[in-house]
């Protein structure tokens, strides 16, 4: 009943992890709010999250199975996952929005409650309706002390698999580019057309597509596409964050225009030197930071420059960033980005990026390994 | 530079109409961290907001122009927008992301702060750094007496055609679902499908898709899509919000896969004269719990029934609610979905919605009004 294969087991096993945890730090619950964090621990797949009118609230507590407080609009679905206590009220009911029923429930489960507080984490409800939370459930609140950001860092083996799959999805319809991108193409019809590439090789849905186009490569990589229309010796670069049961793949693939200048051929090779250089480095032990390290060298980046990958599973970017900095040690089944850039000439950039994941021994490559020659369309 | 044709002088003169309520309010500051929320006071369109590694915060003062904190890799891309103070730091810095220069910042502009924290708000960064930003800055917080949302609810001409261009969209995509949607063809095939044709007539991107399918209607209608094959009898519903330059649509159409039985004939005509009975309804001064009785009575819906509708924009649903109990008066310039709902037979419903265009006088649909017979693909 759970998309993508995944068994019941597998939610026992995350909550039995996360409870150990919960214990070692003292909590008696935890809250959660965001999509990915229920789904994490129910299975509760759906696209109606777009909607921000309704709060949804977990509550898995230090002992037994999680409790679904949730809008009544999702009850049914809800009760189709591996969950049992599923509580649901009329929402939106502006006036209590789920605010009681989620207090007693707290209330009945204990403190402390341990609510997700860190990096890039949010609280997915009114600040004022948690207020009240607080004071109606009489429990004590702090951070989660990062259990589930880690628990959810190293993916399952169905995780990986899903993973994988939405990489191949994209990778059938990178190969397809050169269907709808050409000289004359207008960049805005190409991200168009490649999203609906996208979804003719299987992503149930396309939540992000960036890129750009350029002579010689683009400025930036999150401006929406302009309607100019392609030209020869233009670099063109697509990024997808396409969705298959729940599960992101997140890699780019560059082409040029007609012709390659000398400037963007030998970018191109850099970044994909650069790119088997994080594969080499990502192994488990190895930091973040390492890999930074192995891509920078190579790609020629500076201190300043921005992270070259991230973590990646049901959001886009989750969990630790490939950047000098990052001290976050790598282990198996974490999956990641490598994204080197580099400067092709003076205010032109190129950035290249693939998906991997990190196992005993060398890490394994999850999107279809981009050739060292950019490809001419 | 602002995608959708907005000029500056529109979020010079938003930005007027929140300082006149803020001095009302006594606040000497905005603190903005959503997409929609910064959108609406820049004209910043990304989607790159996909990725939750990073906040980015827009500072409302109470005189003057707002001062965008956001990381590097957007400085570029807001400063083609109006703003013109755009303050950056190398995100993602998990020790200190944003939080000091944000601290200054409101600092320096001066409290009291209002952040939106009231009904279907949520405060986009880590709960911890807010808590930081609280005390390093010494500001006073606050909620922001629901300015935010009131400011939004009430579209421009330029929002009012932007929607009205995604509603065209996807009115051209849904008069070509008999291409892609007949008696074998699998439920998860279709709603691939339809996005793509949504892409192909013009949207930027499909955020939501939701739909169903099953004999004299559907069990729900936020599941994932089966891959059922549609037969003979079937009610097979398409509901999307479709995006154009940041702008939804969100409407749906009902489809009789080879025949219609009597219960389905009879309950689309019920609940395309609900549509009409609310349509009629919502003028300026009627609450939305006027409207939600006017469609209620002919539909046949009871007190419990949830929300027959919602505002609309830059979010699939916004601000007031169709119910029995939202007091909400409308004003002329509000975007609302319509969307009575019917049980068909026991355990089966149906379900449609357009969307209006509150005005002086009768309200103006910008989908294209569904006929009074279900269509028979």
């Amino acid at each position: 009943m759970i998309p993508g294969g995944f068994s019941t087991e597998e939610f026992s096993a995350r909550v039995a992890r996360a409870q150990t945890q919960m214990n070692d730090a003292g909590l008696g619950a935890l809250l959660l709010t965001t999509e990915s964090d229920v789904r994490y621990f129910t299975g509760y797949l759906t696209r109606f999250w777009e909607s921000p009118s309704r709060p949804w609230f977990l509550v898995v507590p230090a002992q037994g199975k999680p409790v679904a407080v949730i809008p009544s609009i999702g009850a049914a679905l809800m009760r189709r996952t591996w969950i049992d206590d599923v509580r649901t009220w009329a929402a939106p009911e502006p006036e209590d929005d789920g605010v009681s029923l989620l207090a007693d429930t707290l209330r009945e489960i204990g403190g402390p409650v341990g609510v997700p507080s860190g990096y890039e984490t949010l609280l997915r409800m009114p600040l004022a309706d948690f207020e009240r939370v607080k004071t109606q459930s009489g429990a004590e609140f702090m951070g989660d002390s990062g259990i589930v950001a880690a628990l959810r860092a190293v993916k399952s083996k169905a995780e990986i698999a899903q993973i994988a799959e939405s990489c191949s999805i994209a990778g059938r319809a990178f190969s397809r580019v050169a269907e709808i991108a050409y000289e004359g193409a207008p960049l805005s019809r190409v991200f168009r057309d490649f999203q609906r590439l996208l979804l003719e090789e299987g992503a149930d849905w396309v939540p992000y597509l960036a890129g750009g186009a350029g002579q010689d490569g683009y400025e930036d990589v999150i401006s929406p596409a302009s309607d100019t229309p392609l030209v020869p010796g233009d670099v063109l670069m697509l990024d997808t964050g396409a969705v298959r049961n729940g599960y992101f793949c997140d890699y780019d693939r560059n082409y040029a225009v007609g012709r390659a200048s000398a400037a963007t051929s030998s970018a191109h090779a850099r970044l994909i030197e650069a790119t088997q250089a994080g594969l080499d480095a990502a192994r488990p032990g190895a930091r973040a930071c390492d890999v930074w390290r192995a891509m920078a060298n190579v790609a020629g980046s500076g201190e300043e420059t921005g992270r070259l990958g991230h973590g990646l599973g049901m959001q886009l970017t989750e969990g630790l960033s490939i950047t000098a900095q990052d001290q976050s040690v790598l282990e198996a089944g974490m999956v990641i980005t490598l994204e080197p850039g580099t400067d092709v000439i003076l205010g032109r950039m190129m950035v290249h990026e693939e998906n991997i994941v990190i196992s005993d021994g060398a890490a394994q490559a999850l999107s279809p390994l981009a050739e060292k020659e950019i490809p001419i369309i």
